[in-house]
């Protein structure tokens, strides 16, 4: 039996790291891989140091962006949680399949032994949505159900209702968001969620999204998954440590990691989403045509490699 | 600090089992519990004997149904080669992050140590699709961008594109296909994947879908990703065994799961989709109206609770 008979499904790179196998090109069609192969070095970003954590799962490193953009409160709250060193020692608590890997203060509900939340704010203003009016996003001419315009921004998804003059981050794999309460001011960054599933979009502008995950999703996406209600983990010995959150600002320059990401106001970058739009090599006899802003994958790269 | 504060994100019943959590109600639009415990027993269906396989993955049960409609050669294929026992002592072989996790023989590439396919079909025709004329499909009136139509039957999320006159089961999360080669008519069953992220819809019309899995989906998604190019695991040590893999017919009626699962053609999944296209309860302040097929899961319970 040959290797591709039983074994291939295909190779499609979806949530964008290069090191990642992509669909091998067929003419005239570049390859999302030719098509990175062939970007300049000014296609590519540094992390940013204020808005960049490393989170250390289990030993497994996640790194994070922010999105001060989007929610500026809450990426100075969460700066200033991290940077007091609030989430080492925290876990992860709860894994609900096909939704969510969410993180925090097993003890939060006791006020007796709730960590403190040193300078940061207790309660934030609800940032579910920021004005569209002049946002210069990436726009996708595709369709997408839950919103008139889609496309991307800052490296992030966007999606706005040019109509009631509104953007925001869709709930995408990968995508972080602050857990709340029934009051929209409850939330504060100390509990933070990532998406691990089909995006559940009827989430969004309803919550607070604060970023989205460059690297690592696996450490988040892999846990075993929690059996109480919600996927609460049952028992405190089911938490996943988390031993450091670091800003890379408070990372020596030699430890940072040495990633750099796609800018989505490129030329490569729209290649890359054409690319994604119409299938290309041997493998697909269809082509969807079509793309949805959940299915693209935002590039990063190690820094090595740009100068290799 | 309350429950409520920091932990929640909100309870969203995804993937549809009954006994997880689902958003609260708030009049007069009924919750999808409400909604489910207002069924009525004709709503719901055994689970076929003939198409309902029980797999075990490292000791975790994982059952999943075929969809003879859209797939007649390789549902029979697939219920020949467990009937002969192939599947057992096999593995999962690949898991690609927000892609697929797929099982089959690690020795497949190798004709002198490849388990016989018994009985079995070496080559079946593509199953890409189905003619969508006449098929009784639970429409959803949704706009779904990589489909004309979008909807549910036999328990299974449709796509279909009616100038065409074709219809196939989309690549949603807990979808199973048969992995194929680049010839269209290499995929058998003996490989087979299932999807574990966001919805890779590329693959719709690309690869024969033969069903989804009803329960034990964090089975095969919580699984370690595999390291090597397409999620395959580098080391033969790193397989995760399947012990067997049994059609319900094959396995005496007091120990096959007690099992049954919602209807797609009656009102009380109709109501469950309107409730899960609005937002309901305290915690919403915002409603999608709106619902994606890859975003509703059909419901599930154990006999014991309809007769309760």
């Amino acid at each position: 039996m040959s290797f591709t008979l039983r074994r291939a499904v295909l190779a499609v790179c979806l949530i964008g790291s290069v090191a990642s196998p992509v669909w091998a090109a067929k003419k005239p069609n570049p390859s999302p891989a030719d098509i990175i192969k062939q970007s300049k070095p000014a296609d590519w970003r540094a992390l940013d140091l204020q808005n960049t954590l490393v989170m250390d799962v289990n030993g497994s490193q996640v790194i994070f962006e922010l999105a001060p953009r989007f929610a500026p409160r809450h990426a100075a709250n969460i700066r200033k949680l991290a940077s007091e060193g609030y989430y080492d020692g925290l876990a992860v608590i709860r894994v609900q399949d096909n939704f969510v890997t969410q993180w925090g203060d097993p003890a939060d509900e006791d006020t007796a032994k709730a960590k403190s939340l040193g300078g940061a704010e207790a309660k934030l203003p609800a940032e579910f949505s920021i004005p569209y009016k002049g946002l210069p996003i990436s726009r996708l001419k595709d369709a997408d159900g839950y919103a008139p315009v889609s496309g991307f921004l800052d490296g992030l998804p966007v999606a706005a209702d040019p109509k009631h003059n509104q953007a925001w981050i869709p709930h995408c794999y990968g995508v972080i968001g602050a857990g709340r309460g029934n009051e929209v001011d409850s939330s504060n960054g100390s509990s933070l969620y990532v998406i691990i599933g089909q995006a559940p979009r009827a989430l969004d502008l309803n919550i607070t999204v604060v970023g989205r995950v460059l690297k690592g999703m696996e450490a988040l996406s892999a846990l075993p998954r929690g059996t109480k209600a919600l996927g609460f983990y049952e028992k405190p010995e089911q938490y996943v440590p988390i031993s450091k959150v670091k800003l890379l600002a408070d990372i020596p320059a030699a430890e940072r990691p040495a990633l750099e990401v796609l800018r989505t106001d490129t030329d490569t970058w729209r290649a890359l989403v054409e690319s994604r739009r119409h299938a290309s090599g041997d493998w697909y006899v269809h082509s969807a045509e079509h793309v949805n802003v959940c299915n693209l994958g935002v590039p990063t790269r190690p820094i090595e490699q740009a100068k290799g």
